[in-house]
């Protein structure tokens, strides 16, 4: 498990079929959308959306992505995901995800993407104060 | 097979592993992704393209669309789609697909798509006659 | 809204970036992935899930489907999606699918499945009573 | 640019609109879908199919996928997808992706996935002579 700074924050996905393959395991492009639920769900979770932070002008294009599948998942299975940043450079960013199995005790995967900050004519930024100030800490009460 | 009006086109497209499901089989949703290569194949095979509508201001969001499953397809069969435009109204126009096997000998599904025209404000547009005479004839010497 | 047979079931989902297309809405071969959540989590309403039907040695392929797009969704609406059946017949059956805004207030799409039921070799059954009666009513207390 | 080990097999893939996403570009992981296509077209090239490998026994599920997302691709764009083999492992091996733009002067992806072989109950495999054999030159005269 990758150290993740700050506050994580977990979501659910349950594995639909049209998810997975003939393999009859949720298929490995898959995971990627489920990593995009949970960075939107890690952002909801401190009071905003990435809406949000489009409307300030800021994107977060993904500059990388990977994925260790440690085990499989299949149709119906109610999957835990863990998301938090790891990593914060001047002008880019890194979510870390891991994906567990419904009691939390099997890893299935974990992955993570580096997105850069650009503006609405995909030129880089630096990150606003205001951004990376946004994920210290998680507003008190909350939940998702 | 519903009669279409003016040209057909036909293109090939080999199911990825992604595509199916844990039945095996091309995952129904699926279809309406090839449906829409096979309608851009069709523009295309007029000469232009549907990236040259939208520049013109005219939009071609679905408005309804269906499907019937005949039989299956598998990881790796090559399916042949054949595409045509099976009605025109006065601001919508429809566009018909069969999906068949490799040898063309096996129907595996038939679909529409009905497409409304609309402006850059999602505001109904009538048929241009520009748009409708596009498709009455194949350039010759075309293809695919 | 078409009648349905017996109760509805809604669920909720959030619209992903990954779903949505160039024209910012929710691509239109997204909604049938939607339906299938919704129809997952009708059987989950009345204590069982597809992959028990499975074990008994029932598939529910689908036979048919088709889509009606009313207005559009965006990334990280959240919609609120009711399904319930249709119709029965001997040898197969049909979802009908309501899709609302948040609000509940404006129709996203309407839509529908025809399932055949089939054994493990794709044999057609004839609906058996147990599956019938198990979608009569929900379990007391029950909510998703 | 990775070296591979052996032949590249170039492969062309159109995006399609359901590809895309609210920003106009290809979506993150649907970059994980063409390496999919890219592989089984190097099997292909290579005279078999990775249908012909499974009913030799032979599973080879990803076990790490990685992309580096260099430039954007765009609804209607023409992609050129190279793949090879970069690396052979007792029980592994990992194919390497280059995605350039139409006219090959744009780097816009490159990504690998390594996969491991299993037999149909997920035991590990190690990689037999015959399969790693296949890939030592391209049947004379192929070409995709």
């Amino acid at each position: 498990m990758t150290d993740t700074i700050g506050p994580d924050v977990w979501m659910q996905h349950r594995v639909s079929y049209g998810e997975t393959d003939t393999m009859g395991v949720l298929y490995y492009a898959e995971y990627l959308h489920i990593f995009e639920r949970g960075r939107n769900a890690f952002i909801r979770a401190f009071g905003f959306s990435y809406n949000d932070v489009e409307k300030r002008g800021v994107y977060l294009p993904v500059r990388e992505a990977g994925c260790r599948y440690r085990s499989s998942a299949r149709y119906d299975d109610l999957l835990n995901l863990r998301c938090g940043i790891s990593e914060w450079r001047r002008a880019s960013f890194t979510f870390h995800y891991d994906i567990f199995d419904e009691s939390k005790g099997r890893l299935i995967a974990q992955g993570f993407t580096q997105h850069a900050l650009v503006n609405n004519q995909g030129k880089p930024l630096p990150v606003p104060d205001w951004f990376r100030d946004s994920f210290r800490s998680l507003p008190s009460g909350s939940g998702i």
